[in-house]
């Protein structure tokens, strides 16, 4: 299978995680798709791969696409029959999507919109409209988004329950994206600061591109 | 169960259609949330009910939340282990995913960013911001996902391919609120027109209270 991916993106980075945690890393051929170019932009892109105009993609040998991270992770996770990032009971599946998708509302998405609409996002080339109003409202709400994981992690291990899951792939994805539009953890959210600290030494998540710098700086 | 629920709301609605697809009516009780009160948005809603403030969420007899109409499906369609909405194999589960999540996109959620952003919405008691810019533009993005869905159903029965499923509901829900706002399908959308009749068809559907006006008047 082909990822059309941006490897240091931070819904790119989901589909990695969920790619390292299920071992199928050695099956993807990960293809770059440039950003900062508006290559997702393009209407091959938009007509053949993704009509939203998204990274990343997931490929199939047969040109079968499927775009959106929720949908290649549920994809990745079955495919072997032990679902073990999207639950197996129905409580943890709905539960699991449930928080993933808060992680999504909350946090994640609410970044992405500030860094679009509220930043130069992707430079003037690829930003054809901007709400910076909008974009700022977005910021404000990821902040809040923060407390509220905190507050989740305050009582459990992880942001669907006892296990690791998608949905603390989502909220990683959420605190990568932060870091690049430099809109830090607050020092009082201890649960989700050390829950990150925790997650980040998964063999999953530490070695992905995301953290290089990080980890080199 | 309680399902939280406000009858003839879009989101609410693709909740109540997936109860009856499963035949799970009569095991949900149903309570009244007063959304043009602002009852969603009261702070207790949000602390014991759904953070992100919206409808429809489902309570489970431990006083266990389940909020978000996907993460709701996919509760109900796997409780008897038999799932019919969210896929059977890993690629059924891939597509149905990445197509409900394209019908929020580029169909629901933009519809409802505009009610509430580009129309009085729930009035000027619970719509304490509005961003009428914002709002408008996803006007026209849902305009552009009818002819997109339009496209995919020329091609495949259903919106996630062979059979009916959780991305038909979702389309369901976006038209649902197409109506609400008046943004009617584009008379050349003919595929999307004439799936919409046959879907509405269905017992899920058809008694659906948001349809109860439209088949009186």
């Amino acid at each position: 299978m082909t990822i059309h991916d941006f490897p240091k993106g931070p819904y790119p980075t989901r589909v990695r995680i969920a790619l390292a945690e299920k071992n199928l890393q050695s099956r993807a051929r990960f293809v770059m798709v440039d950003l900062y170019k508006g290559e997702h932009k393009k209407p091959e892109f938009i007509a053949t791969k993704n009509y939203s105009g998204t990274l990343p993609v997931l490929e199939l040998a047969d040109g079968t696409c499927i775009a959106e991270c929720t949908a290649i992770t549920e994809y990745l996770d079955n495919l072997d029959g032990q679902p073990a990032l999207t639950g197996r009971t129905a409580l943890e599946k709905g539960l699991i999507h449930m928080m993933s998708k808060r992680a999504e509302l909350e946090l994640l998405d609410a970044i992405s919109v500030y860094f679009h609409h509220g930043t130069p996002g992707l430079g003037p080339q690829v930003e054809l409209y901007q709400n910076p109003e909008w974009g700022c409202r977005q910021r404000d709400k990821a902040l809040r988004g923060m407390h509220y994981f905190d507050a989740v992690l305050k009582n459990q291990p992880y942001v669907a329950g006892k296990a690791f899951s998608m949905a603390d792939i989502t909220v990683i994805g959420g605190l990568v994206f932060a870091a690049i539009v430099d809109l830090p953890v607050p020092e009082e959210c201890g649960a989700l600061l050390a829950w990150y600290e925790r997650v980040r030494q998964r063999p999953s998540v530490k070695d992905q591109p995301a953290f290089l710098d990080l980890a080199a700086g």
